[in-house]
């Protein structure tokens, strides 16, 4: 099975699934997902809530972390995150490609990008996470 | 009606509703929201998903400024969001109170600090909204 | 002789020095220091320059990480710092005051709150420190 | 006069020369500036202090929106500041290269990586400015 195939099967029945979120593509350094625009993830006005993009930078930085560790000896645990709201989403899907910055021994920084489905930058964010060492 | 039974009337088919979020207690300069921990919001460990706690919190502090500012007059967009997770919750709900930190007439500054049952912190967040006239 | 003393001798030749910062007051949970608001902090326009209130921000809060652990065992590492400035100094001395808000066994978050003379909010800051055991 | 020079001009008897901080280069949609390492820029353990590294990103992507708006109608302000510090340097000089991430009507956003003179990430910084209309 492939990774895309196995994270999207990990997150089923969790948050992930329930906002309509799926990975779509793994590189060496990024790590890719996708999410839709629709009243699971709209705030009233009709437009893209900030915090669905928040849900899905999180989820695709924390992801692209777990996708690079060895799992049987460290555990990832996002410690941060800060993120721009530039742009508004309306329909269809926004996909978010996240980047590594940084990978240390104790923390990895990972950059998302999430684009609307015209390219336009809807938010840029940055997480990072703690990479700990399982007892 | 009560602000709280219109801000949750208002987010009805939205992320918020999707959520479970409730807005449950308003005042001068703080406002209040809870979410429950469970497959909706949790990752696939069985703890709460950063990504719900953010969405929480940028939901509860642009309400926030929703409700100190003319509707009439101007629109809240939220601009910038910070968080640093510190705990974690499995059940239950957990609560979210954002406390005005700035109140300018351009920008709101609003921290929220996400607690569990327990009243041990969870997130705690910092939410910058731009307050922009209707033209 | 006290913390305060240690701290401002410690930073002596440096750029805690450097920028005119003196360490005031410590307790169980907070450290203060002040900035002078003049050439050595300000900007073209003659106010603080936002870069000096961060540079006092990462100074407070790294001496506060410090002041609390047990600096045979453990290295205190500045991480991750936000910020938003939300008013001007001109003159006199702006004040900074870190307060705890979470104390992990790997990492310390302070917020840093600096203010003008007058007691108006100029910047409010996060710090997270790592507290890394030597080796 | 290049704008680099009206940029070190502008900057005399501030916290920008006071740091040793010069404007490099400039281009369509990036600035760069260094700052060296050294007494008026490291913390006591001999290495840059990551408020020096705040500084130089504040001032590097603070004229870096003055430098494409038109400074007859607009004032550029620094709002909120987010950075991680990933990297130590010890001697020489830092570089940092301010790249435009969002160039808005009401905020300009950028991103500021500081690197050291070998090429390694020291910080990576984000800045978010408001363009205010001169009144």
């Amino acid at each position: 099975m492939t990774l895309i195939n196995e994270l999207n099967d990990f997150c089923k029945s969790t948050l992930v699934e329930h906002l309509g979120i799926e990975f779509t593509e793994a590189g060496e350094d990024f790590l890719k997902a996708r999410m839709p625009v629709d009243n699971r993830t709209k705030q009233p006005m009709g437009i893209l809530h900030g915090g669905a993009s928040l849900a899905l930078a999180e989820t695709v930085g924390s992801a692209a972390s777990i996708a690079i560790v060895d799992n049987q000896k460290y555990n990832v645990v996002g410690m941060q995150m800060t993120a721009n709201h530039v742009g508004q989403a309306t329909h269809g899907w926004v996909n978010a490609t996240a980047t590594l910055v940084h990978k240390g021994t104790r923390t990895h920084v990972w950059d998302i990008l999430i684009l609307n489905e015209e390219g336009k930058k809807i938010s840029v964010c940055r997480l990072t996470n703690m990479i700990i060492e399982k007892t």
